[in-house]
């Protein structure tokens, strides 16, 4: 039985990815903090197709120890697909940012992604079918003012994942990596970046995409042959792309 | 007094970035693990000019209790000049890489720049005359196959450090940031990069440029306004630059 893996279920992208994913007849692995919020989804899932397993995990990814034991806890599974939507952003000048939640940040979403990421292509390179996509945003290929150490964080995201996908070309490997980009998605991102209660973007911006929308692109990636799907900033489009960022192979003999 | 602080300092660039500082009468606080080779840079320093304070400080920068450390120990210096140079690099596919050598290149290239870029800039925003230097590399603009994570590390120092140098323009402080970013060099890197005892890019590569070279290269952006120092990977010409990636000015009121 095959599955697919998802980082930050609890809500948002994350969420909805999950009921899309389930909408193709996936099982399903659903990975966040939020116990309570993993249990909602999975009756959720269950009220719509009850010929589904779905297996939740609680866990704090920002925590090194917890993504080697959730790599770990995942070896008797089958994994068709693996999908490292777990971030967060921060709103703040550099001068400004809260260290503590910076290195928070840069644990959840550089390293447990790339720890995550390596296991998988290990394990999976050769195996027909699978696909790793990482998620990123329209902020790691543009930096927005007053979020310069987040969108660092996506250019990180953005750079490996689009490195790894021509890297697993380049080797003939079976498996496929895949970057998506989002920019602006109704979400619970804004109130944690801005470290609010409550926050919507209704009447905040002109634009953006709901969290349904933006699964509905991942699953438009997931099906394609390219290795981006971006979201304009501008024009709030989505595009299944190239690799943006120049990619050097080295001659061998 | 006022001291240029440079960490990575045991060898390579960040040694004759000590000594080219030196040259212009900048008293020194280098900071590296390998304290002999420290004292080895303080006694050359000295048989140039004996008028300068030479520091040395041996601590690991890639254990962010240390990185904390070294900042506050420096609380009662007055720093006019602060060089994140300390990293290294990897070449191994993603699947072969060693996740403990990445998991430190991860503290090292982008934890501990970015803790100490943020308490420097908190403290020192609108000290005339301030700079902060960030050692990048060619590969923070183009990913170079066998290096992908290395290379996404560096793309994160770019982004950072042009983002912040931006926002700093914006806020109108007086501190500048600045990206240096290296091609290949004759330093201690590829030897720690490779995991080999010896190593030399002499009849390896057709072209590199010493790491005195590069010193040269980090006080020509050190004496510009430009934000960028670029050296091709093609031409290995050095070029001062604008900056490469699109940064996006938030509309404010």
């Amino acid at each position: 039985m095959k599955y697919t893996v998802i980082t930050g279920a609890s809500s948002g992208i994350g969420y909805e990815t999950a009921l899309a994913f389930a909408s193709r007849g996936k099982n399903l692995v659903l990975v966040a903090r939020r116990n309570v919020e993993l249990e909602k989804l999975k009756s959720e899932i269950v009220k719509i197709t009850s010929n589904l397993d779905v297996v939740i995990i609680a866990t704090d990814l920002s925590v090194t120890k917890n993504v080697y034991d959730l790599y770990e806890g995942l070896r008797d599974y089958q994994i068709e697909t693996w999908i490292n939507n777990a971030g967060f952003g921060n709103f703040a000048t550099v001068g400004n940012q809260n260290l503590n939640k910076i290195e928070t940040m840069l644990h959840l979403n550089i390293e447990a992604l790339t720890i995550l990421s390596t296991l998988y292509v290990r394990d999976y390179l050769n195996v027909e079918g699978s696909q790793l996509i990482n998620v990123s945003s329209a902020g790691g290929y543009r930096i927005i003012e007053d979020s310069v150490t987040y969108c660092a964080t996506k250019f990180y995201v953005s750079a490996f994942t689009e490195g790894l996908a021509q890297e697993l070309k380049g080797l003939g490997a079976k498996m496929k990596a895949k970057v998506l980009a989002p920019a602006s998605t109704e979400t619970e991102f804004a109130k944690h970046a801005f470290g609010l209660e409550e926050f919507s973007l209704k009447g905040v911006l002109p634009k953006y995409h709901t969290a349904k929308e933006m699964a509905a692109f991942m699953l438009k990636l997931y099906d394609s042959e390219k290795i981006l799907g971006y979201v304009s900033g501008i024009t709030y489009e989505f595009e299944l792309k190239d690799p943006v960022f120049p990619y050097v192979a080295i001659k061998k003999n």
